[in-house]
């Protein structure tokens, strides 16, 4: 495998991430963020654990006007947020369901509220609300002058652009998946049933680096399949199948997310033509994507070539999104999405279509916008629907 | 590998979940459940799919008061939920920010607001709010008419209870990852890297059926690990640490979830008194574990063993948990937990003490409880601490 970057960021790109939030957040008269999600908790202190998977406790990271972020944990993680560029950490004892934190959060900001201060929430889209529902009612309620603001705005657009050390990781991921994918033809074969396919790569994935798979879906069907977002069957792979493998694969917490399509024995002539439509779609995604272009601009230089074939739109809702420390993240190459791409903007594109009966057809490529074009992180897919 | 069992459930089983919370939902007066969170919408539906890892679009289920659920999700997830007893498939082409399902979900709660009826949503402890805060309270806001309470205890109380056949997929995923903890010793030596050992085991436990390990924390250090929620660093493991791998591998959508410990070399005389502690602590709490008793008093039972070392209570939060669908389920082993165990919940029994020179160590078994006592499904931990 390819020489791994460092693990972690430099206290000072954490500095630099509060650093522009707290500017932002200025310019819009918030006294602080209260963030309470995997995302943006790791984003702003380091901390980075699998222990999210657990839904019993919460986890709150708050950035203040100035300084850096308070951290108020179950004592469990405390350990661990020592281990970051965070000073302030309050814990407790969790789970603790009558009071999960709701004590250490109104010290906090009954002084905010007292002021009729403003802070942030993650309000908006793509966001959820990840403490329980009644224990947020229940601290809003207790704090009447505090003025509650949706702070997706301001986090959207720092985590939209990445720095060198982010990309580096991206690049180290997608190089590890483009090489688990490269061994399809090596283990996958007439006669396998899709649910050993899956696993294999999984396999094949770990052997080349990455810490995790935990996103894998795909499907295998005659001539083409069906959906996009299934776990895999016990059905063996058929002569005239065509088969796709979509992975979210992790190293240090960031993801690649693009997918490969195969054809089992032989391939017909439509999979084929739906193939080479979705290869140059990507093209012109390709060619689209600079700064200052806008996602709707994008979105439609490649539904222009989708339309070869299908102008209906399909099911899937967009062309490609955001990429980083999750598996999909703003913006969206859609019709509705006028954001305006900037350099180090980390993308996939993923043009689809529907064909023949019933069958959709999913392509997919992870890329970096620069000054003067994109730089292709995943290894290209094959120009023609390769036959294993 | 062991025969695996039949992959998801009898359309008998999601019908006697759904009429069970029904006649819940009529003793509370309740016209419907809105689910939003992936368990709850497989629960019902059978719905399973990873995608749930992309959080851009929302997907809801609603539990009518009688007959079947209604599915309002984006039409990306159309395909497979056609593929599920579901039959009221209502979609839109997400994402939509401005509309996220919102409409549909006006449609179908309007006449409910009007007739002053009451819904459940999961407002409690261990839930989230899988949706746009600000799309919620949007929602909300715009049906006055509509009663929202706390659905927590209605799906709580189905969810810890297993079936037959969800007891057959916890015992076959225990069971893998029984036979991958057998291997550590094959596999990992003094001088492997942490970070290798974990891949190591990712494989492992892959090879002998497992669908993904979604989760693996651990540790290793000289006499001791430090904290218990950690990725792994590069260190190489040194003679005399103790090395502790916990995972939570999933089969067909259930989760084990329990840990090992190894020394490396040789172990140090502290380190295998904490271990034979906390073997006998889970041995108490294994005694103790019958329909009647409450986790109250599970807890109390482990705590008295854990005593003889550490009487401080430790920085974890409780003792073990509910398992199945979830790495972590109600209820808690917690002295705040008054849950009356029932034959058939599945947990594990997790006792942990910090001892030495600010260390802790963990062990942990996944049990089923039956009318007689408990079997365990995870195959038990050596009596004394293991050397490799």
């Amino acid at each position: 495998m390819s020489e791994a970057p460092t693990r972690g960021f430099t206290r000072a790109e954490y500095a630099r991430r509060t650093e522009l939030a707290q500017g932002l957040m200025a310019a819009q008269g918030l006294s602080g963020l209260l963030l309470m999600t995997e995302a943006e908790v790791r984003y702003f202190s380091g901390f980075h654990t699998l222990f999210w998977q657990s839904p019993t406790r919460p986890w709150f990271l708050f950035v203040p006007a100035q300084g850096k972020p308070i951290a108020i944990i179950p004592e469990i993680g405390a350990a661990l947020m020592r281990q970051t560029w965070i000073e302030d950490i309050r814990t407790w004892s969790a789970p603790q369901p009558k009071d999960d934190g709701q004590s250490l959060l109104m010290d906090l900001l009954s002084p905010l509220a007292n002021a009729n201060a403003g802070i942030g929430v993650m309000k908006g889209h793509e966001t959820t609300l990840r403490m329980p529902l009644a224990d947020y009612e229940q601290l809003i309620a207790a704090l009447p002058g505090l003025r509650i603001a949706d702070a997706t705005g301001i986090v959207r657009s720092l985590r939209m652009v990445k720095s060198p050390a982010e990309i580096g990781k991206l690049a180290h991921i997608c190089g590890i998946g483009s090489k688990a994918f490269e061994a399809v033809p090596r283990f996958a074969h007439e006669g396998m049933p899709l649910e050993e396919v899956f696993r294999a790569f999984r396999r094949e994935a770990l052997l080349h680096g990455a810490d995790d798979v935990p996103y894998l879906v795909g499907g295998a069907g005659q001539g083409g399949y069906q959906d996009v977002i299934s776990p895999p069957s016990r059905r063996a792979l058929c002569k005239g199948d065509v088969l796709m493998l979509d992975t979210g694969s992790t190293w240090d917490g960031y993801f690649c997310d693009f997918d490969r399509n195969f054809a089992i024995g032989h391939a017909d002539d439509l999979s084929r033509r739906a193939y080479d439509v979705l290869f140059r779609a990507a093209e012109a995604g390709m060619a689209a994507a600079r700064p200052g272009t806008t996602c709707r601009e994008l979105f439609q230089a490649m539904q222009s070539v989708i339309a070869e074939l299908d102008d209906q739109g399909g099911d899937v809702g967009r062309l490609g999104h955001g990429l980083g420390m999750q598996l999909t993240e703003w913006p969206s190459h859609a019709a509705f999405d006028d954001t305006v791409l900037e350099e180090n903007m980390v993308l996939t594109l993923e043009p689809s279509l529907s064909y023949g009966d019933g069958h959709i057809m999913v392509h997919e490529e992870n890329i970096v916008v620069g000054a003067k074009g994109v730089e292709l992180l995943s290894t290209r897919a094959a120009p023609e629907l390769p036959v294993i």
